[in-house]
């Protein structure tokens, strides 16, 4: 068995055995197998593709490439979240809490922006002081203390992860449902928890723009949990339209802060009390659903979650006064409102161009070095549904970049669509993934 | 631009405009593109191919990263020929010296034996001394001199073909229409040649098993060679039986040494002859491809080529005692004749079973830096066609290596099928390309 022989049995389309697979994942880790022959391995998967098998061995010699976090000091419960990532997605920043002050205990390993979609680490990091490079026993200490942890991924935690995804970045081999499968998966089972609830977005702004190839993920990634014993739950949940109201970091903290103290938009809403459901579900900490909407409802309301998450804030070194006074924080340099040229009913906002505006506003990063600008970003002052008249603000940018406001009000008429019938606004949860590739909806 | 765009286009199966390929090969050959990018490209064209345009454009650019043999102050016509490799293929070393007297200026940049395949410079290395490593300026000098140069490749000419081909050896892309193309082509441009013969081999023993990828390749290589202006004729020659009788280094320069003087085993005459008729033929020569014949099969029963080849091997280091006495060559500790068990007509022998067996036992290499032994090989004493007594030898194995008698008995047997019935020994030229992926025969 060498590498080559490896290499041209997936090209040829054939089917690789565990110890195939876990001789050029471990030689690969170890430094013996150059990343030129796992990029053209990556390659010929991402035209082969591997079966559920290849995919659970591959998942698993990931995992075994490093340390687990031991959180078995831990009684309650553990789960946590994963979103395959989209514009003003910020769930996690509200969900961790949220379910925290139920009782599900939330080890939270996050990732940072790259391209239009955001970052949960960054959007954290928008509040000055907030620490998320933690070490595994620091995080566990504090997963103990708060009922949750905001963290990194560290070197212990997946280094064949880390490795091989920043190699399918640089190669184009990102797009294939065995790698983003073994990806998501390894990374989740190495935070040792019970259940997996797992946020699929579809539409313009999301990675998967079509239903089709995310039912074939889900499908995927469904059979290899079900392998490892892994309860896991998929959402697919709309990213047509950006979620919320506001993209960019510290504005979607300050939206963040709003919706745990009951007051947030409504899409924001639905889709964390969905996937927040779908956590006590699966941790057996409420056995019927409408039973745990009612809960995450009440709690969302309560204004519980943000308390907990002030105490995070507190325990992860986050200066607590703009999280108390979110008005103190900076501005940006331009704050500026882009009017609508006619009435009308918004019918669409590409999620997209939204991300990309923020994105080129200071709000995201095209390299993995890029500074971000915490403060910039888009706010949607009308979404899908929503009436607008003539010279009413559709949206506001803030930056601190030299634009030109000609510019920027073009990008924002661009991305929406303003019609005379009246619109009603998309239900944002659009259904549940079934075994064999299917979606329904409601769940249960 | 950047190398994961052009990856991403390639990949789709889109067309690579000219600055593209030129961005990309020349990124890679300074060190700005890594190795895994090239890797993934690699696949990415294995898979999705490349129009004639792109070949052309990927040939020229390879060409242009290195230095063109500087050949001006020869007057003569200049030509070579090039083999897709085979078992047995001893036609360069017998080619060279022939077409030379007849006024071709040959530069042979020849390769190494890899795998079941033998390499021109290994055989030449088997005569002591010989020195097959030349810088450019001295190869011309002796080209200029004998009309004719063995040489390796350097580091000054296609440093991108020597890199690429390193890593496609390395990553399973070698077997690819459009990286062949350019790879044969760069080099053999970079000769400064006028017209190239390639011997395209077919069968069980050559790199294609089937006519159908040989003739599209031999298109690919007719139709990018058309736009360089470089006159190029391929022939196809049959490989499912070695050619001639001799498989290992000096046992193959030794059976040139009696081509060259006249009393060559028919296939490799014939072959030769053909090649060496279209080589005149292409460089003007001679009009008349009847007439090219028989001037070449008159010139190799003279004995010129041997005169010739004496010559060269003096000029390049080589000891001539042992080209004049062959007799005198040291002989391997074990020479075994394998008996037939039966008696019959040989119906086939098979070239890649005779291959691995001659590597096997000592002749080849299987990595790139393994030692050869010269003395090493296989003797056919009976070749397709040919009557063969119950007892008598088939096949005589010569190695210094400890190996099993018994087994070497079983795989000669294994190797060789005869059967009761005659058989006519096989036409060696199978035919020769023409536009379109097709084959004629004769050429004229």
């Amino acid at each position: 068995m060498n590498a080559l022989q490896i290499i041209a049995k997936k090209q040829a389309g054939n089917e690789l055995s565990g110890s195939e697979i876990e001789y050029f994942i471990t030689n690969y880790v170890s430094g013996h197998i150059p990343d030129y022959q796992m990029a053209a391995l990556l390659m010929a998967i991402y035209y082969q593709e591997m079966s559920t098998e290849e995919t659970y061995f591959l998942t698993r010699i990931m995992l075994e490439s490093g340390a687990v976090l031991d959180n078995s000091s831990i009684l309650q419960p553990k789960a946590d979240k994963h979103s395959t990532g989209g514009v003003g997605d910020k769930v996690s920043v509200i969900l961790a809490p949220l379910v925290a002050c139920l009782g599900v205990s939330v080890p939270m390993i996050s990732g940072r922006a790259l391209g239009h979609s955001g970052g949960t680490l960054d959007k954290l990091e928008s509040i000055p002081g907030f620490d998320v490079r933690l070490s595994v026993s620091d995080a566990i200490k504090k997963l103990r203390k708060n009922g949750l942890v905001f963290m990194a991924q560290t070197e212990e935690l997946v280094p064949a992860d880390r490795r091989i995804y920043a190699l399918r970045d640089s190669t184009s081999t990102v797009r294939s449902v065995p790698l983003i499968t073994a990806s998501i998966l390894s990374k989740k089972l190495a935070e040792n928890i019970d259940a997996l609830v797992l946020d699929v977005k579809i539409g313009k702004g999301a990675f998967f723009t079509r239903q089709e190839y995310a039912l074939k993920l889900s499908d995927r990634l469904l059979a290899v949990s079900e392998k490892f014993g892994l309860k896991t739950s998929i959402l697919f949940t709309d990213m047509d339209q950006p979620l919320g109201r506001s993209v960019g970091n510290w504005l979607e903290i300050k939206e963040s802060l709003e919706t745990m103290q009951g007051n947030g938009p409504s899409d924001l809403n639905d889709v964390t009390i969905a996937l927040g459901a779908e956590m006590l579900v699966q941790t057996r900490i409420e056995r019927h659903y409408d039973k745990a909407i009612r809960l995450v409802e009440q709690t969302l309301k309560s204004g519980a979650a943000y308390e907990k998450f002030l105490k995070v804030v507190k325990s992860q070194g986050g200066k607590v006064k703009y999280i108390e006074r979110p008005s103190q924080y900076p501005t940006s340099r331009l704050v500026h409102g882009i009017k609508s040229e006619r009435s009308g009913y918004v019918s669409s906002i590409d999620a997209l161009k939204i991300g990309v505006l923020a994105m080129d506003v200071g709000a995201g990063r095209i390299m993995v070095n890029d500074q971000i600008d915490p403060k910039a970003g888009v706010f949607l002052n009308k979404k899908v549904g929503e009436y607008v008249e003539r010279g009413e603000v559709l949206a506001t940018v803030h930056t601190d970049m030299n634009i030109d406001v000609a510019a920027l009000n073009a990008r924002i008429w661009d991305a929406f669509q303003i019609v005379r019938r009246k619109v009603t606004a998309p239900d944002p949860v659009l259904g549940y993934a079934v075994k064999d590739g299917k979606c329904k909806w409601p769940p249960y």
